[in-house]
């Protein structure tokens, strides 16, 4: 009988055979590589690849692949690329909004095609064959180039990007720390612009942190807005929390490029359980009120965080727009992550564990964290979790009561919420430990873009060593803050609207970076 | 310790404090109750009563609950009505979309004001306070008067209303036939004009049955357009399949009224697992084209029935509508029972029968039918569930690609299946043991608009010896249809559409009634 370690080595093979096609071929990467990765594709490409480059061709996207400085791919789709763009260049005329495009996705999901492997980087799937999801058919139909499927961490259930089957995927910023999960093998990627566009997937903050890790742009709409149907993942059919899919990209406008071809397919025709709402771009006919959630009342951010807040801030006031704390003292953010925790699991994690153990997959640390470390997972029979569900709804209502109060001064709603994307610049590898920056608005359902900010400054983002640590979580992140191990890692923010109000979440965004003084 | 006989008394002589308080006293009703209740109003009334009746007024809605010949009501709220209309007519101006409309309301639902009791026919519960629920309150902020709150079976889980705590409902039409369930108050109440607009609820037929046996409207929009926030039931927090209220109605035009005023309050904001989807009317811009279900494949409808279809089909096809035939051998609505059986008691109905148990609430034969006698119904580990949930969402995928797949041959997709709302007209006590004319469109979360169409006339509807019932249920079915027994019931048919698509139903189903020759 074939070991996991066979066929963990069978999968990687199968992948070099991917790369290995790659033409022409490249050379030149160091044996040792860097801390920082991003200068390394344009040291071995030539002068007439690196302006490819900074024109976004699809030659640059290829190439660069193959550096692997990230190990940031499970599969390498060369043959059908090229194929594929053969295809589209055969066209009598340039057909579909993605026509030609390539869009890089995470593997789990899946893809149109025939002779689809997905692991989702477990062991016990390395053969599992897979097809087609509402989804990528839609993009395929809108004529972009599927050529790169990139990793997710053991359970798709880490906010770092590591499993057995295909390793650890590294910041291309500073290969010791993260980038992030559990959509990091597309975060990584788009970072070193190996990737314009991506796919990824986001049920606790997968899509949100590998972005603002790597400084790029992710947005998480509500669930149930852009289909999961015939994406492969544990406890299929399990409905007590969604993930959903959402673009991770270099560029804050095509976030909504994506939502809006995607959303004139009408998904829900072919996936009945998505909401029938056409893309409607939002316009707001008074200056944007922002409420700002300087930390979420149980465990502070780390220096340069609310330095990011603070400019966005200013730029905001600036700009007239009318500003409010978003004080989270008596909205109780650690139940949200206790209750959020527990519906991940309704089985305790059982079905998880089963798969992971009976393929010899050994328990990564971050997993037995998410589902073993967490006191809210239990096993529960169906009135355990009824209870907890209908906790979830109060839980869900109480904060649009919060919400709507925010009108009885002036009559005038927040608009959205600017918050963290994390507590910190990317984390050091295996320090994930704290999700609930980004899990709460799943909790809520609540969509969340992810833009990037600045970089971490050693000489302005001092450590406050005066600062108390409230409970031990809080000591825990504390603890990991340091100036110079973060220095130059991205810092991204995020900006949350109300259930289903992606388009004003979009709009809000542009007008926050219009007054950052970005396009 | 008080018995659940005293605990039933008591209930009960609550109910008659409440009815005790009409003014003026009413006198005369006979002894012996006639089979056919509806002339008891009129016989009973003055000539100014009768006047008032014909114009809808509240006094003759509050009179006629005072026969009781239906025993439709589980409250009689006569004080708190009397306050009610006194405090509107204070009011400098008329204010609000339902100023001083009285509205009839299910009794598990709950309700606005101070003291309110809610059994939901359970003996456990005959003390239970009870408040406000979001619906209701937004209904009240519309200037509407609350007085009347009826019946639901035992679990609220029959296609009949019958339990311990108030006894049966009967037809107004012919007490030997059931005015169907859950909402079978509601419709026995709206039969008589003891209530023009009532609001029911509905997880597998529970407004649109009643609704049809007793030849009113009845609307089930999709679930979570209309907030059950606040409603008293079993298995709180269960999501597997949601119930969803709707209106119950002597007028079409009242269902609209009913949504478009509701979803004027954005009720979304206060229970955020609503979608937030603004009442728009729907305008078509061809000939409407109508699928007609002549049965579901598993049960053969009764001869009225099928002759309700017919008259209706050609007054479409004369009117200029494209009618085709919605064939549903092949979509094994057999399976979508097994599926949703099941998911109404995740847990085999523990809670549920541990509730009735521990009152001494005897086991009514159609709560047993329902749970007991299903052999779909079990108590499930989550991974059984997940497995169900999944179940469904394919089946409901493979319903919309059929769905889709309509517009094939010309481009046009249907735009309204026109089925029965019911196997025949209302059933005999203790026979509602079909669902599936109804329980097929929560299983699909369809809307569905229940509408009178024609009586049952024995001269017409002869039975068809030579119908070969093709299983055991449909044999049941079948031996249940006696032209004598039913003559005289009415007989109403349904109008369904795609998931979320109220707006076109109800839009659809003024243009049937136009065919039809109604205004």
């Amino acid at each position: 009988m074939e070991t996991a370690q066979q066929k963990i080595e069978r999968a990687r093979a199968r992948r070099e055979t991917g790369l290995a096609k790659v033409e022409p071929k490249l050379a030149g990467l160091p044996d040792q590589l860097p801390r920082n990765s991003l200068d390394l594709s344009s040291s071995i490409l030539t002068a007439r690849e690196i302006e490819l480059t900074e024109k976004y061709d699809v030659i640059e996207l290829l190439r660069i692949l193959k550096s692997r400085e990230t190990n940031c791919l499970v599969e390498l789709m060369w043959d059908q690329a090229i194929a594929r763009a053969k295809h589209l260049d055969a066209l009598p005329e340039p057909n579909g909004a993605f026509f030609g495009l390539p869009i890089s996705t995470k593997e789990h999901h899946g893809m149109v095609g025939e002779n689809i492997i997905t692991t989702a980087s477990v062991i016990a799937w390395v053969d599992r064959k897979h097809g087609s999801n509402v989804l990528y058919d839609d993009l395929w139909d809108e004529g972009c180039v599927f050529y790169a499927r990139t990793t997710q961490p053991q359970t798709i259930m880490h906010l770092e990007t590591v499993s057995n089957l295909w390793g650890r995927t590294d910041n291309p910023y500073n290969r010791d720390l993260t980038a992030g999960g559990s959509s990091g093998g597309e975060s990584a990627l788009i970072a070193m612009r190996g990737s314009l566009l991506g796919i990824g997937g986001d049920i606790g903050g997968s899509i949100r942190c590998p972005s603002a890790f790597v400084g790029i742009y992710g947005f998480k709409p509500s669930t149930k807005r852009i289909t999961v149907a015939g994406q492969i993942g544990h406890m299929a059919g399990r409905e007590t929390v969604f993930s959903t899919p959402g673009p991770m990209t270099v560029d804050r406008k095509a976030m909504e490029l994506l939502m809006r071809v995607i959303l004139s397919k009408q998904p829900w025709r072919k996936d009945p359980s998505i909401v029938p709402m056409p893309w409607t771009p939002h316009k707001f006919n008074k200056p944007l009120k922002i409420a700002v959630q300087w930390w979420d009342g149980v465990v502070k951010p780390h220096p340069p965080v609310t330095r990011a807040l603070k400019e966005v801030v200013a730029a905001c006031k600036k700009a007239g727009m009318q500003v409010v704390d978003w004080n989270c003292e008596g909205l109780d953010h650690k139940k949200s992550w206790d209750i959020i925790s527990a519906l991940y699991w309704p089985d305790g994690g059982e079905e998880t564990l089963d798969c992971l153990n009976g393929a010899e997959d050994t328990v990564l640390p971050l997993t037995k964290w998410v589902i073993q470390e967490q006191p809210s997972v239990k096993n529960m029979t169906q009135a355990d979790l009824w209870k907890l569900c209908y906790e979830r709804d109060a839980y869900r209502a109480s904060y649009a009561k919060t919400w709507n109060a925010t009108a009885d001064s002036d009559g005038h709603e927040v608009d959205v919420i600017l918050c963290p994307a994390s507590f910190g610049a990317a984390t050091p590898h295996e320090k994930s430990k704290y999700w609930g920056y980004t899990s709460h608005w799943n909790m809520l359902d609540y969509p969340g873009a992810v833009f990037p900010v600045t970089t971490v400054d050693a000489s302005k983002d001092v450590k406050d060593s005066s600062y108390k640590p409230v409970n031990e979580q809080d000591q825990f992140i504390q603890d990991l803050y340091d100036p110079e191990l973060f220095a130059g890692a991205p810092v991204g923010l995020q900006i949350v609207g109300r259930r289903l109000q992606e388009e004003k979440v979009l709009a809000a965004l542009e007008l926050v970076e219009q007054a950052m003084g970005r396009p």
